[in-house]
């Protein structure tokens, strides 16, 4: 059996397994990253690609940010559409200069485990987590398997980086901490395309057909998608269709929409998820293991990598003070930004997919906070604020 | 057959109807009210008493806020409680200075009542309008009885400030508008109290147990307000079982509720009503006629007024360029503030009641909700400026 000793036991190499490690790694902290998919899996997995400021201060912060800086695209706006009336909320005067940046969560994945191994550091792929052990002593274990062997990770800490079908979530006692979810009874088709983006920044748009949005990868590839029934079958979609239907939702008057061959095309259906309690003795999740939200805001790998700043926070206080005091109250600081990133993401799905029926008393609250938008600075800059993420001290 | 011949026939002497009357007198048009109810009853019938700024600085202009300025209570803030947290959102500093005053309607339909008839001008009390004929030509004619006898009052336009349940409505053509209405699951329990107001201000309040809204009428006379089943009744609740739960909902660490005998106590429900077109020829829609909110945002005198204003605006074009362009806006623009405010108390009445179970995923939203108006100061700006009314500029 192979035995590994470690520092801080991390499951899941995505971004925040991956930032936890770097991060605990700068601060003298040492830590083994399991991931129980190959390196090939993880890096070509297709996931949202919009950096919120923190995000991206935290990458450059950790020297981790060149290529991202480099071909990440720096958005200062992003267009929202109500009945084919397109707006754009502006972010820089509105929130003291904060920005959004447009970078593919694989391409993070890449960056970071290329620094990672390059660094010489412990990062086992096809490593599936089995069992976590003794988390209520101050001697956890990791059970793990790796190309037909069994192994152990016996460290100070676990760090369930694993997502919502990992076993950091299943390990949580159930009388710790309570669930939350919505389904919503909608989902998104998403398509990759190679066509230039028809548009510099993105566009979320309300139609009476449902909502579309208009992302975008990189100068050639572009991402849409649009709301569909949640019995919807990729199937009943021809590029033609999907090409027609995005024009439609996403349309304004003098603005066309390019099409291309679409290489890429998922449903994905749309829910939101949490735990209100993300720790149990030496055992902390973060990222998708302890949250889930609907894609709209843009807030999953992001609230993951703040998952992680509380975390190392916790870390370098117990390592440096032997206080486990912060990492204790990790949950409770974390879920701060948990709880406004679930609104946050419950309110812009609200605001621009067709539930209700077209015209109806709900279509016509949707309809009012959209011109309120346009009405109202502070109202407006509610919106930005949100969407490149509040800073760390405002929670504090 | 009594006949009487005016500019604009007006149906009602609440608030809408008066303001109407006395604004068109100020620009030199002439008009003659009904009101099917007694002068005692409509001036003493409890509403609400929460004036935005422009409702205040519209009864200056008009040269009818004397008592109000004396009477009424300026109030440059309001508290909000959330599981017996409670901070304060100020307005001044969050929407350049605007205020509310918090003075009964009836009081205002007091003044205005007085003003109107010391005036010499015609306001006929318990005179019921039965029909609105010919307003689809330059002639409309309203039918009423009064004190046994049938009248027609004969006119260029029919002004409808006549209520939900008015004859107005009635009469607007089926095919020229939609309704929409939300009944909410829930009632209002309200008291007024012979006791000194607990707070300077207002305090609206969710508690597990469910929502309660301190309000004042003067410095002896409070008016408290709590959440109860829809089906409940008055006789179930004591004046002893009312101040308990009043204290339990509104609490906070060192504040104590004042009690006193209560001399008023009913059950209101509460529902959202508007319709999407506002007249038809030469019948204007104002105020509850077209529109009812929840009174969580203490709109509905003021959206009244609103109406008024741009009706006004419309008469004054036609007597002086003989253009209906305007009045054949009026819906249009009236419209946007309705709209704003049905969102705005919807928003409100979500927020502070208890809907769902106390701790689910909705409570959490609501609870994220009111922490980000700690967190930030746009946020918080919103509701001040919703609440204190935002100005007339704002929708043109």
């Amino acid at each position: 059996m192979k035995k590994i000793k470690t520092q801080v036991g991390i499951i899941g190499a995505g971004p925040a397994g991956l930032t936890l490690a770097h991060w605990l790694k700068k601060r003298g902290i040492a830590s083994v990253i399991l991931e129980n998919r190959s390196r090939e899996y993880v890096e070509s997995r297709v996931r949202a690609g919009l950096l919120e400021q923190n995000t991206v201060d935290i990458y450059k912060h950790l020297g981790l940010a060149d290529r991202l800086v480099k071909e990440g695209q720096e958005h200062h706006g992003v267009y929202l559409s109500f009945d084919g009336n397109r707006i754009r909320v502006p972010f820089g005067e509105l929130t003291n200069g904060r920005n959004i940046t447009i970078y593919g969560q694989q391409e993070v994945v890449k960056d970071l485990t290329d620094a990672w191994l390059a660094g010489g550091e412990q990062l086992y792929f096809e490593a599936s987590a089995t069992k976590i052990e003794d988390f209520d002593t101050p001697n956890p274990k990791i059970h793990f398997e790796h190309a037909g062997e069994a192994g152990i990770i016996e460290c100070d800490f676990v760090a369930a980086c694993d997502g919502f079908h990992g076993v950091g979530r299943k390990t949580l006692p159930k009388n710790v901490f309570n669930e939350f979810s919505i389904t919503y009874p909608f989902s998104w088709l998403g398509i990759l395309a190679h066509v230039a983006p028809s548009s510099e920044e993105l566009i979320y748009a309300y139609h009476e057909n449902g909502f579309a949005l208009h992302s975008l990868r990189s100068e050639k590839v572009s991402r849409l998608y649009i709301q569909v029934e949640n019995d919807d079958r990729v199937e009943n979609w021809s590029d033609d269709r999907i090409w027609e239907e995005l024009s439609i939702r996403l349309g304004t008057e003098g603005w066309t929409l390019n099409s291309g061959p679409i290489f890429e095309k998922s449903i994905t259906p749309m829910r939101s998820f949490f735990t209100d309690n993300m720790q149990s003795g030496r055992l902390f999740l973060a990222g998708d293991a302890a949250h889930i939200v609907p894609p709209t805001g843009g807030k999953g790998l992001n609230l993951a990598v703040a998952d992680v700043k509380h975390l190392v926070d916790g870390f370098v206080e117990f390592y440096k003070n032997n206080s486990l005091k912060q990492l204790d109250n990790y949950s409770t600081i974390a879920l701060k930004r948990i709880w406004r990133a679930q609104d946050f993401s419950n309110f812009m799905t609200t605001l621009f997919h067709k539930q209700d029926a077209h015209g109806s008393f709900q279509y016509h609250l949707q309809k009012a906070k959209f011109d309120y938008i346009t009405l109202s600075k502070a109202y407006a800059a509610t919106i930005a604020e949100n969407y490149v993420g509040l800073p760390f001290e405002v929670f504090e």
